[in-house]
């Protein structure tokens, strides 16, 4: 607990950490499958339109070109995967305006069942903001969606760049005003967790259900220095704030 | 009600517009000045202590040299007003730590009656957002003391300059991906509204007391054209939107 007793603010991932994007898309994509008579893997197809967005994010975060709108690099994905022959049946059942308002999925996500209730006690223990690759516009959307109070939205949108270029992480510490001991990054993910850790803040590992496919969450342990503290749940981490009083 | 039938975000001023900033730094300095057995026009101690920050801000905004943080510029206002024969008794008690800490005090401003239901009510409605020239971490604080349910924090300081620079309601109005007129300023300051307007924002004036000395309030009509509508109060507009539905 040494770790997260100076932490003034929790920046949080929020893709997979606090909303199940994979659940919810999927969710979606049968829906709109059925509607139309279409069957199909559509789990796979949210595994792979959530992929696109990762390996685009990553590739510019190290300093590769595209576009820095997460809306436009979804609709890109969208696009190209509509062209494959394995959905192409799905593809042509979609105009343009179809596809566009499909885009917007991602704006609607659900959270993980302790999110609401998580970020509702965090937020008397201290800021919490987002940190994510999303842009302003589909967080703010999606904390509409899924009720979750921010104390404001923070993007990598607004740095330029994505995570984990390091400039993402110290752009939200310069306008908290804060020294980067004083920010916990909480995150599914161990890449932004050693992004964050390697600006100097503290770190929050939460396992969610497919966020580590390369089975990272079982080598992962806040004793072996990996990071500060694991949680299993936004309450649990908010009860562990909390007791610093 | 035209003006406001396609607007998306209400961005709001703050100071002045959401918190009676004359009325708790009077309070505040009062409150001090008794301890240490002082007497003064506190009003007025708090009116010039304000001035310094709009005269500051303005002439930055107009491409003037000077601090961009608000902090900064609130905490040399005061110490160049303590060093005045008016009110260096009141200094002499008030050591540098004394005085860091009166400087927060623009960090937990009240709110005015009407402002923290009025958000309530109108977060049902659309986006609401802060476009104030306080710094990010300045109206983060100010939002958790005095319960004000942002979506998210916008302030200047991520855009550079202050307002009426233009480049600072054009930098929200492309991270809220809306287009200028899905927009609309909310201000009890002319210059303000005039600056929004002039990119194509819609703007709704809100009298409040105090905060137009040059009897602005008085030539200001959404009849004239000068703004887009009047309102009363928070709640009045928030009635006012729920209506478009």
């Amino acid at each position: 607990m040494a770790g997260l007793a100076d932490v003034h603010a929790l920046l949080f991932d929020v893709f997979g950490t606090v909303v199940d994007w994979r659940g919810s898309i999927t969710r979606e994509v049968e829906r709109l499958g059925k509607e139309h008579g279409i069957d199909g893997d559509w789990n796979e197809f949210a595994k792979t339109w959530g992929r696109g967005y990762i390996e685009n994010t990553q590739r510019i975060a190290h300093g590769g070109e595209g576009s820095l709108s997460v809306d436009v690099m979804h609709r890109e994905s969208l696009q190209n995967m509509l062209d494959t022959p394995q959905w192409k049946p799905f593809g042509d059942k979609l105009t343009n305006e179809a596809r566009d308002e499909l885009n917007l999925i991602w704006h609607k996500l659900d959270g993980w069942p302790d999110a609401t209730p998580g970020l509702y006690a965090l937020k008397k223990e201290a800021i919490i903001a987002t940190l994510s690759n999303g842009n302003v516009r589909l967080l703010l959307n999606m904390a509409k969606h899924a009720d979750l109070p921010w104390d404001t939205i923070l993007s990598a949108e607004l740095f330029g760049s994505f995570k984990p270029d390091p400039n993402v992480y110290l752009g939200a510490i310069k306008h908290l005003s804060l020294e980067p001991h004083n920010c916990a990054m909480v995150a599914a993910h161990l890449f932004d967790l050693r992004g964050a850790a390697s600006v100097g803040m503290r770190t929050v590992y939460i396992p969610r259900p497919g966020e580590n496919p390369n089975g990272e969450e079982v080598k992962l342990r806040a004793d072996n220095g990996d990071v500060d503290i694991v949680v299993e749940s936004f309450t649990e981490l908010a009860a562990i704030l909390a007791k610093r009083k």
